[in-house]
């Protein structure tokens, strides 16, 4: 799992809608990435920075071999599927690979231009990790986000590896990264820090 | 006001007692001072690395003219004075100035030794930064924590810079900074970034 968040704790900002899916504010926590020759590669710009930040987003990348993500990075809004939706990232998702998401409504498998097909998994965090593991074969399973599917699945202690990159601006309200936990914090420890201006990287594994 | 944060949000642990009165795991979130040689010439003790962790330590505390702190930073428990508590500091606190506690019980002053004199301020927090002001004259007004005290300036828009050290530790659990704030987090604009492994110190200037 790897995620943005402000300094102040959050990785959305507050009122999401169509226009701003990631909330009010919320690209200012994504500038870093913006920036990044690789993100931008990924995502079929040009331009961008080379440098330890854009060799951090490949290296989060390169060997992920199924998604998990929750419905809102998927997109559509709540209740039933409407069938002519295909998410947020149009037809050549950035995801490359099988990504499974998790709702509360069957649908029927998507598939979308470069590798990326959509599977609807409405049986738990559980079950879709041994999809999306099923999926990966000997690679990684990528926890995509938002903040509910990953507090669930760190709450379940299935997190192996987790970076969050920090960055300075305080947004003050929103979705919070560290929250719902009930006390349920697994044990990390730091395996690596890299850090420029604009952002902090912070890469953990799971104390076992 | 600078304070050390987890990359969590926590300033301090939970459960915090006479013992640990930074709480459970607190002491995890100043590892990074204690190492610093500058921290350990302000609290008497030989040693320690000189460089950017320590320099900001200095610069911190060297044009402070008065701080302001909550009544758990001076301890003593809850309720009325016992009169004989001198704080936690011992006898030669490493404030070196006057020191005015927020509290709700009156107290008679009570000067130490190597400069600092507390005094117990029960009016509140504008009352209290008066005070602060006048005794620092052309100096600065440090507020020296807790997360509750810090909140309560925040939320006023008083607090004109502030320094925030994050560390990689989750804690899980404890005292929030960035809590109890109402939607009422004043713009903050990034002034200074300066990072190592153990640190990432990320400077604030209130926004205009």
């Amino acid at each position: 799992m790897q995620i943005t968040m402000s300094l102040d704790g959050y990785v959305a900002g507050p009122n999401p809608s169509l226009e701003h899916p990631l909330g009010e504010r919320g690209e200012e926590l994504h500038q870093w990435a913006f920036a990044a020759r690789s993100f931008r590669e990924m995502h079929g710009m040009e331009g961008g920075e080379p440098g330890p930040d854009s060799d951090i987003i490949t290296e989060a990348f390169q060997n992920v071999g199924a998604y998990i993500l929750g419905r809102n990075m998927f997109g559509g809004g709540p209740g039933p599927w409407d069938e002519s939706w295909r998410g947020w990232w149009g037809d050549d998702p950035p995801y490359h690979a099988p990504a499974f998401i998790l709702t509360h409504h069957a649908r029927e498998p998507l598939e979308m231009q470069g590798g990326t097909t959509f599977y609807f998994v409405t049986d738990g965090i559980h079950a879709a990790l041994d999809r999306a593991k099923n999926a990966a074969g000997e690679k990684d399973v990528a926890i995509a986000g938002g903040a509910d599917v990953v507090q669930q699945y760190l709450k379940a202690g299935l997190i192996d590896e987790m970076e969050i990159h920090v960055v300075p601006p305080l947004l003050g309200s929103g979705t919070r990264l560290f929250d719902n936990m009930d006390g349920r914090q697994a044990q990390y420890d730091v395996v690596r820090v890299v850090s420029s201006p604009a952002v902090t990287h912070v890469k953990y594994r799971l104390r076992r």
